[in-house]
């Protein structure tokens, strides 16, 4: 019998996580600040009553950022203390260790089981329920939990008993990613000063010991020059900041992360943050007086 | 019928590539300044006799940079001026695209044809026959260097028809390149921190979107603490010192692969030059009070 699930945040990761869920048998409420995304999930099958929170079973939170996710369990309309016990947290976003803890424990207080849940794939793999989830929480959490991971996951690498562990290894995976965007149009526009199209560019380094994920899932929109925002540049400063925070924390030097941080916080600065993360390329060519495709002549 | 072919440097690249020169056919003199490995190489069916530049058709430089390859060609006993009319020479190293075309002009003035062929692969694919070359040079070089070509690579790139184009592809690649693994010992490292072990690391990262096909390529090492060189930490500060003195000469900021070099200079300085370069990892492992697998306790 399909579950009674909530899923909080129906942007690039959330819509299509609440569709299969959908597609996988349960009724799915979806809720945004965004009207439009509300509607149209509903159109498309979703619950389109008010929310009954004393109903659910799962409550899938896939916003932005800690003080979002913060604010849809514990603010003043807040979920945690309205769901029924043994109901079940899924927190999607991208947070520090210490948020991720500090929220299954007053998830706990409230009778409400948490699973640390941050998630890895893009939009495209979302939309396919074949995300990867860096799973840590209770082994009743993570039962609990289950029906949903199966909707939407194609792997779950369950990384420990509390919460914490799932949220320090997206940590290291958006270091390496936010990193590896930074790198790619850093390579991309110095090659462009020596002579190298971006078309080259994409056609020969997949195929050489510099490549990465990032270069070849970016490179067909970056050679096109489509900035259309599937992931944000506005996305890096928020997590490659989580992982400095925790860094310093740590007192953990990051200089890598560090400089490419500085690059993405340019973007964002020239008003970039709208634009897919590839933009961070119009800052290096903007730098060197280059043009990269797709950028405006004005 | 097998033409004469001498491959100077049989380090970790040259030696592979000798060697499947050799299986193709052809008479091959290995030359290195370790006697070790020329004794070696003509154990394995490489030629004995005394170098007879005038019979070559094929020279393969595969020298550690552009100073060696200057020796090798135009050093007090240089090969460039004792070759035939119409030999090619096959520049294999990582050198700066106008030191390319500064070899390029040379090697034409003694009559000789020149292919700027940096390769990419490791020495796995180089031992294979597997190679990525990134080439340029006139098509009378690229025609004659063909039989060589076929028996080292998998892949040939053609860059253009001038020495140059193929130095600034692998620039590209190396920028890449060694970005990637000082961010996959940066992200290693900063992981253990947060409770992640290294094999938990290579076996989560590999299927999320943070990966790299140097995390893939090193990663079995890295577990097992096997710091046996097959790239040495050497190598960087060389190579991404000729990125950034080719982006300097272009009025090129390149701040994410500056803080690449400086941790590889560390190591270098630490006197960790001769490991694999998965040692700079030790130096983030040091700053940060942890230890890596197969480090030493003293």
């Amino acid at each position: 019998m399909g579950l009674n699930v909530a899923v909080i945040g129906l942007g690039s990761m959330g819509y299509g996580m609440a569709q299969v869920i959908l597609r996988a048998g349960h009724r799915v409420w979806g809720r945004d600040i965004n009207r439009e995304a509300e509607a149209r999930f509903q159109a498309s099958g979703g619950e389109t009553d008010p929310l009954a929170e004393a109903l659910l079973d799962s409550v899938v939170v896939v916003v932005l950022d800690a003080a979002q996710t913060r604010d849809v369990l514990f603010g003043p309309d807040g979920l945690a203390g309205r769901l029924r016990q043994g109901a079940v947290v899924l927190g999607c976003a991208t947070v520090a260790p210490d948020f991720a803890r500090e929220t299954e424990a007053r998830c706990e207080e409230a009778g409400v089981l948490y699973l640390d849940a941050p998630i890895s794939g893009g939009s495209a793999k979302a939309a396919s329920g074949d995300l990867s989830v860096m799973a840590s929480g209770s082994p009743a959490a993570r039962a609990a939990a289950g029906p949903v991971l199966e909707a939407v996951a194609e792997t779950v690498f369950d990384l420990g008993e509390s919460a914490g562990a799932g949220s320090a290894m997206k940590a290291v995976n958006q270091m390496l990613a936010g990193v590896h965007v930074a790198a790619m149009a850093e390579a991309l526009t110095f090659g462009m000063t020596q002579g190298i199209s971006p078309a080259r560019f994409f056609e020969i380094i997949p195929r050489c010991a510099g490549t990465s994920w990032m270069i070849e899932n970016r490179g067909p929109s970056m050679v096109a020059g489509d900035y259309t925002p599937l992931s944000r540049i506005d996305i890096w400063p928020k997590d490659l900041g989580i992982v400095l925070d925790i860094a310093r924390s740590a007192r953990f030097a990051a200089p890598v992360t560090a400089a490419a941080l500085q690059q993405f916080l340019v973007a964002a600065a020239q008003g970039l943050g709208g634009e897919n993360d590839t933009a961070v390329a119009k800052v290096y060519a903007q730098n060197a007086g280059l043009a990269v495709p797709g950028a405006r002549d004005d």
